[in-house]
């Protein structure tokens, strides 16, 4: 039955994107107010990256990058592509020993910066010149790189199965892991979510998330796939993304919880038509907020991801928001789902431990046969995030295994418990997690941050709380802070909350 | 660097695209007054597996449906799928001879046809049996086979590799071919598609060409991959198009010129806002229906497809139909265009033989070696199409090889001749083919349909082309007819022009 002749299948093998809209006019990447088409950008993309293969990039090299958001950031990762370099992308909050030991722990083979983070950058390359570890001669990013003096290069080709990138995860425990994700993770992330959300000619997707991460990431790449354009911005302000909704045509948003809030908060007036999808992943979504965009007429979609699956998994569908409140819909086309308990697949509405399959799930850590061994099991990828399904495969997520409390032989998640606090009318955010107890071994304990203008009392909290959840759910203890401590994608990192202790 | 761990490309196989929209409410296909959900197509698909497994199918088998379109027809289609047989539809309008040689042919083993084609099933079959061809015993659909006493069947994968049908091309010469179609080249198709018309979860597409023709069939796969919706009719009718156009919905269309002339012509109103694309296919279309649409806003993307690519090669984006009015477009995200000529491939704005490569490209013909060779070289489908691309990779098909008329050692492009024809504020439809000359080996002659209430007189007919066109291009006979010959699809058959010569 298999065919002799024709390709049946897809070549491991397929024409670069980019290249395959050179000679489109259209929007391909906007930052603040300097818009590039397609044409531009591939002209300017094989420019620079000429420029760093003059300063030494060769195939199959992993440069690190450590950049201010903005267009020279997205020529650049465009530019390694044509290099068929690795892109390692350091996230520019972290401190120089921290970028010193992803530098050492990836095999840098060179470091690409920019003038604002010059002297971090010389800090990291110091630490790691003290360890002995030599790197070509840094390159510092100046914005003009785009000299016609330059010969562009381009490849011809991509080869699905190659690495585009290594991203380290925020990884809630232990050392940072460094994510391998290929070309062919990228093209079917694409596919799966245009299937989803759907695509349009003039669709212009915003993301105010960190381009280091893959949910920043992972929208430059499929833009380019899809033809269509991205809108970047330099870091998350809500004043900035609701301007660009309203006039800069954003059709799609993706954004986290905390970011969410705080754009409804600044909302003016309703979003325009132009807007139809705002994409919510970070973690599970608080009802509460889900709510107030459903009756503010926001198109909101619960979106389940993970730097391991290059973002998207699963995501509701905006007809389904009403029907299927709370869950993160169904796995996209190119993935599935299982939901794993000690003895394999659990059936619908039992929670288990969320596992994954497809061309969307990455190549593995890299160096890290122990972490492989646990995370992969006969072919599937075991996220480490509890969840289920229910009887029409809609995926509920409950919690990150390593948040979960164990308290008196009962689970608790803390993202059920934030809800509750969310509820309550005085409480602007909340972060839960568990705290050492003689008798129950974990109990659970709140920061939480008040609203502005706003006083609580923590025992009338925990009254609140107890009205509403198990006792064995209600925060033992509550401490009121100013600011929650999140990662660079806005992901609230729960671990960091024992701080307050 | 490839991944020992996940998988990096896509499996051979993937779930079923049915499966997938199996609990969704959303309308799947409409005929006729009547809608079904995809819930409710995915239940009567399994029980009229059943009900087919029950008479004899199984996996492998080869099975060919002679029945007029609709529900019927496509959960047939669906269910075969199911049951992993291999379907031949047969071309309702074809001769009983020549029905019982595709199925002598195609090695079918088993015949359903429909009350309205029992008398030429019959007559088939009966010439198979003389031929000593036995096949099980016929199966006739009568409209109710989702008994609730069938128990459905379903398959949980699909295997992208596998044959999901096999067409005959009409063949402009010799014995028509079975062309194989595999579910890769339907996935594949699918998604470059959505990728250049933009996919919306309200989107219904109508076809009211054949269902047993690779533009028809490829609209119902289409639709479940995206789980969207197919808007299915019985045979053209202009004003029943229209009234779907207006009346219910219909978002995608794809017909053919010949097609298109006529509704336009019965168009009562504009089209409202929610058609965003004609698909225009079947050959090079004539510039004058192009400039009608542009003038009435009617958003119209020249196509240029085939049998053996499974329908879609390339599209012109509705952006650009202005700019590159003529042009069938770029190819499709998945597909790879290379004109080429006798030492291989040609530079833009020559004209040469259209090549292509990729996973839309068939599994070629079935037990056809000589065809296959003749076809495949060096991993590309030469068409028989002749065309030539421009410096920004634009598509332009000037015709089919077979219909080109060589003229006293020019070249003369019957489409070219035609599109003048139809210029004329008096002809309706034109169609060009070659006659024997003795002096210059081939010319051209022209058979027009008159418009209604139009006189026309030929030898002004000439004298209008002659300003318009070389002297060997200006057809050397002009006949004037009730009706030009057409296939199923709309198709005009130049080399049945000869029979009023």
């Amino acid at each position: 039955m298999s065919g002799a002749y024709g390709a049946n299948l897809l070549s491991s093998r397929v024409p670069d994107w980019l290249s395959r809209q050179r000679h489109s006019e259209q929007l391909a990447i906007a930052f603040e107010n300097e818009t590039w088409s397609y044409k531009k950008l591939y002209e300017r993309v094989g420019r620079l990256a000429g420029f760093f293969a003059a300063h030494g990039v060769q195939k199959g090299d992993r440069v690190a990058l450590l950049a201010r958001h903005g267009l020279v950031f997205a020529a650049s990762v465009h530019s390694f592509i044509q290099l068929e370099a690795v892109l390692v992308p350091l996230n520019t909050r972290l401190a120089a020993e921290e970028l010193a030991w992803q530098i050492q722990d990836a095999g840098i083979r060179l470091l690409v910066y920019d003038d604002e983070h010059r002297s971090l950058a010389m800090r990291a390359l110091a630490i790691c010149r003290t360890n002995g570890v030599a790197l070509l001669s840094p390159i510092e990013l100046d914005g003009v790189h785009w000299d016609e003096q330059v010969e562009p290069i381009y490849h011809d080709a991509i080869e699905l199965s190659a690495i585009q990138c290594m991203i380290y995860t925020s990884g809630t425990t232990g050392r940072p892991k460094a994510a391998r994700i290929s070309y062919g993770n990228h093209l079917f992330g694409a596919l799966g979510s245009a299937l989803r959300l759907g695509v349009q000619a003039n669709d212009r997707w915003l993301t105010p998330l960190p381009l280091f991460h893959v949910g920043g990431q992972s929208v430059l790449l499929r833009s380019v796939i899809y033809g269509t354009a991205a809108l970047i911005q330099a870091k998350f302000d809500p004043l900035q993304v609701n301007s660009a909704i309203y006039n800069k045509g954003a059709t799609l948003v993706s954004v986290v919880p905390a970011m969410l809030f705080r754009m409804l908060a600044e909302q003016e007036m309703p979003y325009p038509s132009t807007l139809r999808n705002v994409l919510l992943g970070g973690g599970p979504a608080p009802r509460t907020l889900l709510e107030t965009c459903l009756a503010k007429g926001v198109p909101v979609s619960q979106s389940y991801g993970l730097t391991e699956a290059n973002s998207q998994v699963a995501t509701l569908s905006l007809n389904e928001s009403l029907r299927k409140l709370g869950s993160s819909g169904q796995a996209l086309a190119f993935t599935e789902i299982c939901i794993m308990g000690k003895d394999g697949p659990l059936p619908p509405y039992q929670e288990g431990e969320i596992a994954l399959r497809g061309p969307t799930i990455f190549a593995g850590y890299d160096h890290n046969p122990v972490a492989n061994e646990q995370a992969f099991r006969d072919g599937w990828f075991y996220t480490g995030d509890i969840g289920y399904v229910d009887d029409e495969e809609y995926l509920y997520v409950l919690d990150r295994r390593a948040d979960l409390i164990l308290s008196g032989g009962e689970n608790v998640y803390p993202a059920e418990v934030e809800a509750v606090l969310l509820a309550h009318q005085d409480i602007l955010e909340a972060g839960v997690s568990g705290m050492s107890d003689e008798h129950f071994g974990q109990v659970p304990f709140a920061a939480i941050k008040v609203k502005p203008g706003s006083v609580v009392d923590p025992a009338e909290v925990q009254a609140f709380c107890r009205e509403r959840l198990a006792g064995y759910k209600v925060p033992r203890k509550i401490v009121i802070v100013d600011e929650l401590p999140r990662n660079a994608s806005g992901k609230l990192l729960r671990r960091e909350l024992s701080k307050w202790l």
